[in-house]
């Protein structure tokens, strides 16, 4: 595929850099600053003692998100939507896709009656902010659910049939997550990360920024729960529509994509 | 396959009973309520002959939608949205849905500085409120397309060099749009339409109502702009994650229905 | 009197053709579309098992009204209210003036701790909406009072002294309304409707629609409560002033007017 | 006719005691206290010179007005509505009645293309206090108007054909108004007032306190332009419906009300 | 210091013509209207038998205050803010510096768990309203406390270690407060006052009117708990920077304009 | 004075550490994050060339600020004022204390006619959020304003009488700003920091963090200009109110912590 140069530079299949730092501040239960490239999302994940009407009494837990962009977080200043006084369609629409990703990865029925309140606030934005503050915002929720364990407010380990019965950690582990048997594995279910896929001049690329968002055709968000299985598949195409065959190709990117997220978020917790 | 019966005893492929009426009220220069099974919307299409900030001067225009729920559209009583004071996080991403898909169909440069606003307006839910919107509003937009070709404010045929030359409709014209080469085509690209499917009891099936979509694990709205191309691809699994062999699965029943639904949308302006 | 033809033609007491639509909707206690002329008002009545703070604790019941328009129902697009955030002054008047009317319909003492919540939505408009809009709603209140009956959750009939011991109904009664005595008699205290009547070149006319309103000096909304006993009287004169005769006889006609529009309800009911 | 004693003492045909002050605050171009036995409205008329945009370029003026209570203004604290973020359909109602009653006063054609804004603020409750604003403010605005005459912004005198030639104040002329041919009476078409009456144990009575209105079952609010032109007649009948005989009585009290009203008017002016 | 004559006339050091009317409404437990020169604002105190969510359970009770501005309190027009929706951000922050201010002089803990509301409303304004609402308010307040006094509400005299014992007031005490030991004493610490001081033309003058607010380089508001304690200073400056010598001086100005004012609060309850 | 020993093991005169971070964020002309101690606030100033209604047309800039904190900046999760669609009067209060200090920086007769827009944004809080803001927004306006000159925009020096006419910077200039004379001059006035000091546990300290401020009897927050000049003093007592000595003292503290601040804003520039 002789394919023209992205403005990147970067190969079509390549991510940008990531990095993920927890405990970027201190008051919040979890606090990871996720950068994708030069997008810079600080996560946080609060937990509250609880729950919102619709599940109050149920015994389940609750997980939201909110999301924010600093007002220069962009190249021209935008309005600050606490001045405006309302939150545009776009911040509504992510937060929402947020909160539903992350609730695919946390079983709210053994997290207890408590919510794990997410803000997603985008200190610099260029391109993907919705998908790495899913990817970020993943580990903040890990986090804040350590915490919970360490404060003893949620079990270790749960053998089916004795849900609240504490269990001591496996010899060694240092990590609360990893793979199926480790610490809190029964409260979250899986990783979960997100990606942004487009057809930029003609080719799929992965991982758009700014720029290159600006002038693809087709702009798709994926986002994945584990490493095979899609919980948000949301492809628009304001210019150009796409074909079957493009869509197969563009969520090829996506999993290449978020299974190197994955991998960073395991190492970062490692 | 030998599946369990929907609810609805529809087969795994078959669409609710569509209606679509066109003139449906006076006032709107197009105006068509779309009945899929039980889900009954009115979709109007105005012509403003004014065009939002981020256009003004370019020659171009414009189409947004809105969309709203009568408060009791529904099995319990929703508030009034005007009465609370703000669209909900649900309303704005629909009606921002809505506004992009149509505004694939039209060639937005041809249509001279003038905004088509779309109303989608339900009057009675049953599941697939946005996409039976989408596929209503598109004629109730080919309609007010139609009024400015009848008010001489839009040319009938454009050839290329020529662009506002206006051109008599070939003999025996029935309709303004069908394939290539008719009336109107110069301004609406093409058909769209839009539907939902899910997987229902682990079988993907076409076009939920309200029961079968509160009891899916995965929800997806497709829109087609055409018969062969995608604009919009929106999967969501808030309970059990999906494959990508269930996607395709999801996507070939899509593309039967939005077929079925473009022939229905022909035959009401035939 | 050798008046002027009025632009509809009809004579200077006569009504549109009026329609009232029971279960135009299949969700609310109560639905029921009315036309008046090309008035077309949606007016449903839920059903919700709560009050208000004001009357929590004493016994009794509520009953509240909406009132909404189409942005499209006009001549020309209005503001969606929820899309502007807020209800117009006149939205608020009306609705104000709905639940007033049908409150004086109802013994809401021996409705029970419950809420009649009445929402009119003006899918066309051509003059007249509040008043079509009271017509229309008293018939969706009576449904609703029906279902709440064959719910078994009204007594059918209470003697004075035994206030809820049910009672069958009469032999052969078709209509739980009509005159006292009969079935609901007991907590529908009458029939309600409402019409406008204006000054129109000099000359006292009947149910004014869109093209009459404007061109009016003086503009009367009544209220009537059964076919003797006014509750609402709301005459403005933006132009031309008006005296007590012109008063009286713009009386006459509403009275008039309102008896053939009871007539049209039990007809409805029947 | 031997009724029982009102609360206030009064005779059913006697009004309180009226008291306008002039100049009350020393900012706006007409300012009046309005004092109705214990109601307390200040009513302020202020130059705007400029229009709404539905007058702009047609050369003729507007007249509006807004309506507020002061939090504490009756027996029990209200909400502030500036701290709660809205006006109430209370508010809305009553500040669109002033207005429409104020316009009838005035040519706005002759006023020129500015605008009369009417504030009328609750300083303290006791019954009637729509009414109460209406006749203070009809004092407020021809003060403002003559305040215009006196900074040579609106011609003295106008005779037909020669609108806008300023013509001498006539020999020993010691108010603006009074009856036609006098100064401004080009622009001020004639006194507006206005009173409540109501059905109070049965028995009409004139000028409703507090503590009557509580317990009427009828309650008017009538705006008359002149001594015999009717502008707004607005009955409402929450508890017990009336008659057109009571609606007869109601009418006779509120002109000889509104009659004695206008003389306070013409005195405060003297 | 042979200083430019201050546009008003008087000296540097010398207050505007204070007056307190006490009961100046009705239905208020205090009502008191402050007029400092032409600044005049009516100040009330609501006591309401409930406390916000924070001093809930707490046995303790609060102080709140609001302001606002008529409309028309000024030299041109100001938007409502009810109409507007929201209070600015000088609104909010006047109201919060009388309630902290007023809290200083409540022993909160004395007072039951019940409200203190306080609201200051500008009837006209001349430079000083915030100073002005403060200094008239707390004569307010002192009334609401008298009233549940006399209502029976709250003890007369408390003597430390016995905090609910009422006791008899002193021979002959015709006023609630005054000096220690004086009934009231116990729940009302000490009288505030406020006024404002400024750099005018570089002469620290005392109680700056419109005119001279407006071409001030530093304005400063103090506020004081008896004659000789701060509880708020709040100095600024837009234009010229001030010196710490400066500061002195104004607050020496301060100091003496209080005790003037808390004089003028004495004789009023007097 | 043998003092009770701070939490923070602090000397009662001693700053926190102070890390002014320039070029934070890529996108805004001037981008800083200031930290005391552990506050965190993000400071940009971003350049917009337009001005508010009221300096427009006059040849002279603006400048303006907003302040925001992030949900979780704080110990409990806070709600996120766009969210809740309003602005608390506590940030409102702070965002014009802000303002009004940076523009006691800045000759806006010089900058021309365009904004400065200041955002200061909480990351994390821990006491003395606003003083951070105005100290670390300093650096970001000085940047903006050297961006400014670099694109040409603004004259580097300007000698009185040739006001527009660009002159060389100086040999070996380093920074901008520093002292009378250097580049950045004529549109700099001054350096502006700020800091706040409290009596806690009787005894004036310096710079409190969110332990002491909570503790505080008296709270105030100083703004200068230069070393020796003042801009705001704002102190406060809810709890003890405090004396002109202790005053004095406050004061002291406040002009050393502030020398110390403009050396540390100096030395991030250089």
């Amino acid at each position: 595929m002789s394919e023209k140069q992205r403005p990147s530079g970067r190969a079509a299949d390549q991510l940008r850099a990531v990095r993920l730092t927890r405990n970027f501040t201190k008051h919040a239960e979890g606090s990871v600053l996720v950068e994708c490239g030069d997008t810079k999302v600080l996560c946080t994940a609060s937990v509250l003692e609880k729950v919102p009407p619709h599940v109050r009494g149920s015994g389940a837990g609750w997980l939201t998100a909110e999301y924010g962009m600093l007002p220069r977080a962009t190249h021209t200043r935008g309005d600050r939507e606490a001045a405006r006084g309302k939150q545009s369609g776009r911040t509504q629409e992510i937060q929402r896709l947020i909160g539903r990703s992350l609730r695919a990865a946390v079983d709210l029925e053994k997290l207890g009656e408590r919510t794990l309140h997410v803000d997603c606030d985008v200190l610099q934005a260029d391109g993907g902010t919705r998908t790495a503050s899913i990817t970020g915002a993943w580990v903040a929720v890990h986090d804040a659910l350590e915490w919970l364990v360490r404060e003893g407010k949620l079990p270790v380990f749960c053998t089916p049939g004795s849900e609240n019965a504490p269990e001591p950690p496996p010899e060694g582990a240092k990590s609360f997550l990893g793979r199926p048997g480790e610490r809190l594995a029964n409260v979250m279910r899986d990783q979960v990360a997100a990606i942004s896929v487009g057809i930029w001049n003609g080719v799929p690329v992965l991982d758009l920024d700014y720029v290159e968002d600006v002038a693809c055709d087709t702009d798709m968000n994926v986002v994945m729960l584990g490493e095979t299985s899609l919980i948000e598949v949301q492809g628009t195409a304001e210019g150009v529509a796409f074909t079957r065959v493009e869509l197969g190709a563009l969520l090829d990117l996506a999993e290449k994509g978020i299974r190197e997220l994955m991998a960073a978020q395991r190492a970062a917790l490692a």
